[in-house]
Formats: C-alpha cells, structure tokens, sequence
C-alpha cells in the first residue's frame, strides 16, 4: 500500500509537468533563434506539443540527445549549455560554460558531453547527468568541428594552430590527446563520416580541404580537392557552408561549393572529385535523404528562399521550390519518408512528402532555424 | 478543473500498469522462445525492466517497432502477430493472422505492418494501429525474405515460383504489385541494405545469390557468386545463415558462407568476391559493428558456444571467445560500444565491451534467442 501511495504521489507529481506516458522515438526539437527557445515537436503528428523557454542566445545553437533520446544537450552560442528533458518538457538544468561557444557533442556511450568553445578557445567535457565539468582542454585557439568518435573519442580541430586533436576518454575523464599538426590554414569547421572513420576540415585560409584517417594508428593529414576553393575565382562568400550538411549518398560524398552555385561530388574512397551539378544559388546545406537517393540543397542570402532536390544516379536537379523566405535547415524523419523545413521570416516549419513532394503540415514556430529529431541519439556524429 | 481531473485519472490508470515517465530510444525485447514471453530491457542500465507473457509460439520470432519506439509488432511462428507497449509494458493487441508464418515489416511511415506466411501462402499487411486487416495479397507459394522499402513498399520472395513481388502502398492499402520472374530455384531468405537499394536472396536449390536494384525503373534479376554454394563439395548444413546477418561495412558485405568455415567478402557495389576469412565453424550471424570496424560471427551446432570477431581492414580474426552453450544472437547498442548476446542454454544475455572485449554484466532470461533494440524503428530492413 505504501509503495502504491509513492506511486500516486510520484504520478500527482508528474502531473505538474506532463503526464502522459511519452515515447520519444518520433520527437524532436526546433531552435527558435530569437527567443531563446525550442519547440518540442511529434514527427508522427506533424505537431507542435510545448516550447521550453530560458536557454539564453540561441542563434547558431546544436544540439545533441541522450541515448535514451530523454535529454537534449543544446549549445547556445552564449556559452549556455542547457539540458532539456522532452518527457517532462521542462529544462532539466543549465551552465553558462564559456563565453562563446559552437557546437558540442556526446560520447558514444552517453556518459561526456563535450562543448567547443571560442572564448576561452578549447573543450569543455561535462557529465551527461550532472553537467558537472569533468575535463578541461584549453587549446590556445578557437575551437572548431567538434565530433564524437567511437571509443570515448572526441575530435576537434584549432582555428589559429591548424591542429587537429582527438581526446581518448576510454579510461575515465583523464583523457589520452593525439595531435595532429599541419591540418592547413584556418581550418572553419569539420564533419565526420556517419561510421566514424573519416574526419574532413574545410579550410578558410587556403584552397582544398584536409581529411584524417581515423582507423589509422597514426592518421596523417590527407590533402582533398586541392584545386577547389574560393581563392582563384574571388567569388563573394555570403556565407560559409555548413560542413555538416554534407550529403553521404553511399558511394560519394555531396559538397556544397564554398562561392560557387554548385554541389561538388566526391567518391567517398579515393576523396577525389567525380562531378559537379549547377544549383540555383551558393548551397549552404546539401543533405542526402537517408536512403541516399535524394540531396535536398539550401542556399545562401538572397536566394534562401528556394531548395532543390537532386537525384543522385543521374546528379540532375528533379525538383524545385521555394517554401518561403530564409529557408535555414531541414531534417529528414530517420527512415526519409518527410522532410521538415525551417522557414525563419514565415515563421513557420512545414512538413514536405519526400517522394511526392506535397506539403503536407504547416507548423508555426518563432524563427526557427535548426531542427533536430530524437533518432540522432542513435547516430555518430551529429 | 476538469482536465486536471481527468489528467489525474488518467494517472492513476497509468499506475496499473507502470507509470514514470519512460524515454524508449535505449530499450530493447529479448525474445524469450521457450515460454512465449519477451523481456524488456534497458540498455543504459544493462537490465532487464520487466516481463511480457502471452505471445504464444516464439521459436524463430523477429519483431519491428513502431517509429515512436513505444510499439512492437512480433512476428510468431505460429502465425500470431502480438503488438506490445514498451511503455506500461502490456500487450496492446494480439491477432493469430494464418497458421504458420515466417517474419514481417513496418512501412516506413510507420503505418502499415504487412505479414509473411507459410500456411497459406501470402502476405497479409495489417494496420498499425488497431491490427486489422487492410489488405490481403495470396502468393501461392510459401512466402519468405518480406522486407520494407522506402515509399510504403514491401518486398517479398516465393519459395515455390522463384519470383520476387513489390507491392507499392504508395497510394492507400490498394497495393500496385510488380511481379519480377526467374529469381533462381527455392530462394529461402532475403535481405535488403540498409539504404532500402538493393534486394539480395539467397537460393537453396542452385549455387549462387540473386540481387535486385530497387532504383531500377523495371528491377532484373542479377546472379551473385555464380559459383559459390553448398553444392560442389556437398558439404552437410547444419543450418542456413540467416541473411539478415549480412554485414554491410561500408565498401563490403561480409555473407557467412553456407556449409563451409569461412565468411566471403563481396564488393557492394560490383556484388563479386573480394576474399575469404577461415572460421571456426559453420557461420550463422556475421553482424557489422555499427562503425564498420569489426564483424562479430557466431555458428552454428554444435559449435554454437563460440564467437569470433574480425577486423575489416585486416579482415582477420582478432578475438575469440566462448560466452557459453548456444550462442543464438547478437545485437549491438546502435552506436556500436557494446554488444548484447543470446547464450540460450546458459539462460543469460550478456553484454560486452566492443573495444575492450570485457565482459559487462549477465542478465538472466529464459531461453533467450532475438534481441531486438528499439533504435531499429528507425532504420530500413530489419
């Protein structure tokens, strides 16, 4: 009897905040950049269920899930690092960790999160549970592309020194450093292929890019496209693409061009290029749908109203709209049949039939800007 | 006041079952084949959470979730089809669909749970919610290898005719079959990889595999490893490899060969033999960890105490170890640090370190085969 008035009184409890039983394969979380909040949201729905406010600056914010896909880790570019329970729907806890922050990560097995921060440069690696600090990497630079790799690993790159470190927690919070010099000039962010092998810089101060082999006892610099870049052109860059955006299609790579209105194909084993495909404007992100058959392209200000889909067997543009002005991201439903897309000025995510390409849900939501579904928690590199 | 009322009654229901807020993306089932029940498991906490009875007859049962990760559709050789709730831990509804049955699928929105059968032949596809029948699709034929493509699609195999079928939902539960002849003589399983691409069967009654490329507009049958099978050298099956163990690690698949100790390695793109690795015993499952890296292989009676791991560069054994007596099966946590393993005579799944090959903890479970976690809802084919 005791056990079930605990039982009554945890559920009253619950009530508070919400208490309905959740399961949170099909969640997710929209940044809404102005308002320093995030829309919890129900692929399965298409629908909008709370927005959790107090996660301070939030434009540029990421954020990675727990394995349990319960607890979101967002970093604000304030330094915030906030910790979202999306059972609750409530912030769970939040540190102010630096000054300025990008991006951060968590280990493969749950327990590290990692921030990368600007000022002070270097990585800041907290508990999952209590956001206690448990390591601390100064670096002596701004620190950029940090990514998680198998084995307590995380990997990060310095935008002064062109090094690129990779931290080994394998055992416990004293982590094992490897660095790697000579990664090329002003390295501005980074990506890691989905199985953890490959990590690639794109490089601001000179042409090509630089990637790691990182099942290699002792990876090297790889030296990528070296005659690609923005150098001998001089085109304008509105805006650096996002390396994470990059498309893996199975046997290539998909790179949005750095100036240029073009993807670049890349064969993912030799690193060498194999096309180019003519797009509407400078590409920000280029996603591959998740079964490789579709890149979904965004572009840079002032053609950020449009996206083109690209069919990967025959690299042709298939599809063009424009969902409204300053498209800023996408998210694929893990198995790729829906895409969701931010849409900031319309203030609207709207929901799109990969296959047939119909809209199917307008969702209204407050300048959003990154969408992240649960199902990440499950994946390296995100 | 009302709501709240009714929040709270709602609570109180929930208390019957179980009622704290559940998260679902670490939990898995663990089929339990001798006493038709299924144990629920948590990865995170390496245990086991509770308990579901009733399922009837689980000798070769496999499951899929739904896309929220709270659902799961268990296919029994009995022809019983039991939806579960992994979140108040209850079976949500059970039907006995036909009277003997070999595994099914979920189409990728989630909808549609569709059913392969012996006894009658065919393939009965259900709605996902309240499992009722929506469309039946008789075949003639034992039917075997069902999977799900992108695009509400099912693929399947007849045991009989030799031919392979697409039936495309695409447009409601009035499905649009394509029917592809001369797939080979008695394939007995398929898979298909993990972009949704590529069908592969295995045949029982001649040498060699036969692929289909679902990108195809008018998909043809292509010979795989002509040459290869239990044929020439007429060596005794102890059983046949289950082609869901394929591991696909990026450049290569790796196939447990049948009848022979060795595991053949196939270039996914070309589908020809890149090379061989000895093995202990015959191969049933060769199972990818998730980054590629290693390939886990256990084998069949009566050699079934032992597992091997193989690096996929070096492509040679680098571990091996005896969990105990009949090792049935392997699951890795989805990115990749442990792995979760069926040792059925020991009456215990144990979990492993995947880097440091340590032995984690022992569940006890009775009889366990399958172990199926719930990050499967969001991946194609399994």
């Amino acid at each position: 009897m005791k056990q079930f008035v605990l039982g009554l009184a945890a559920a009253l409890l619950m009530t508070a905040a919400h208490a309905e039983p959740t399961a949170t394969g099909d969640l997710g979380l929209v940044i809404e950049r102005a308002t320093g909040s995030v829309l919890l949201v129900d692929q399965s729905d298409r629908a909008a269920l709370a927005r959790i406010e107090g996660l301070g600056d939030l434009s540029h914010a990421s954020l990675v899930y727990s394995p349990d896909e319960r607890f979101a880790f967002v970093f604000g570019r304030d330094g915030g690092l906030t910790k979202v329970d999306v059972v609750t729907r409530q912030i769970a806890k939040r540190v102010v960790q630096a000054g300025n922050a990008i991006g951060g990560a968590i280990s493969d097995d749950g327990t590290l999160v990692a921030v990368s921060n600007y000022e002070p440069g270097g990585v800041r690696v907290f508990d999952a549970d209590t956001l206690d600090l448990v390591a601390d990497i100064p670096t002596g630079s701004k620190t950029i592309g940090l990514v998680d790799a198998p084995g307590r690993r995380f990997v990060f790159t310095m935008w002064d020194t062109g090094e690129t470190w990779i931290a080994d927690f394998a055992r416990g919070t004293d982590p094992q450093i490897t660095k790697i010099t000579d990664m090329g000039k002003n390295p501005y962010d980074a990506l890691i292929t989905a199985n953890g092998r490959t990590y690639i810089t794109g490089l601001f101060g000179q042409d090509g890019l630089t990637a790691l082999d990182l099942w290699d006892e002792t990876p090297e610099p790889i030296r990528v496209l070296p005659g690609y870049g923005r150098g001998q052109q001089e085109m304008p860059v509105y805006k650096m693409p996002h390396l994470e955006g990059w498309a893996h299609t199975g046997a290539e790579f998909v790179l949005p061009a750095v100036g240029h209105h073009q993807v670049l194909w890349v064969d993912a084993d030799t690193l060498t290029e194999t096309g180019r495909t003519q797009t509407y404007g400078q590409p920000v992100f280029a996603m591959a749908r998740p079964d490789g058959r579709q890149v979904w392209v965004n572009f840079a200000h002032p053609l950020n109203d449009t996206i083109q889909v690209i069919d990967t067997v025959s690299k042709q543009v298939i599809h063009e709209f424009k969902p409204g002005p300053a498209v800023l991201h996408m998210e694929f439903t893990p198995r790729g049949h829906e895409v969701w897309i931010s849409v900031r000025d319309a203030n609207t995510v709207m929901v799109y039939d990969t296959h047939s390409f119909e809209k199917l849900r307008e969702i209204p939501a407050d300048s959003p800007s990154g969408i992240f579904f649960t199902a990440r928690a499950h994946r390296t590199g995100l």
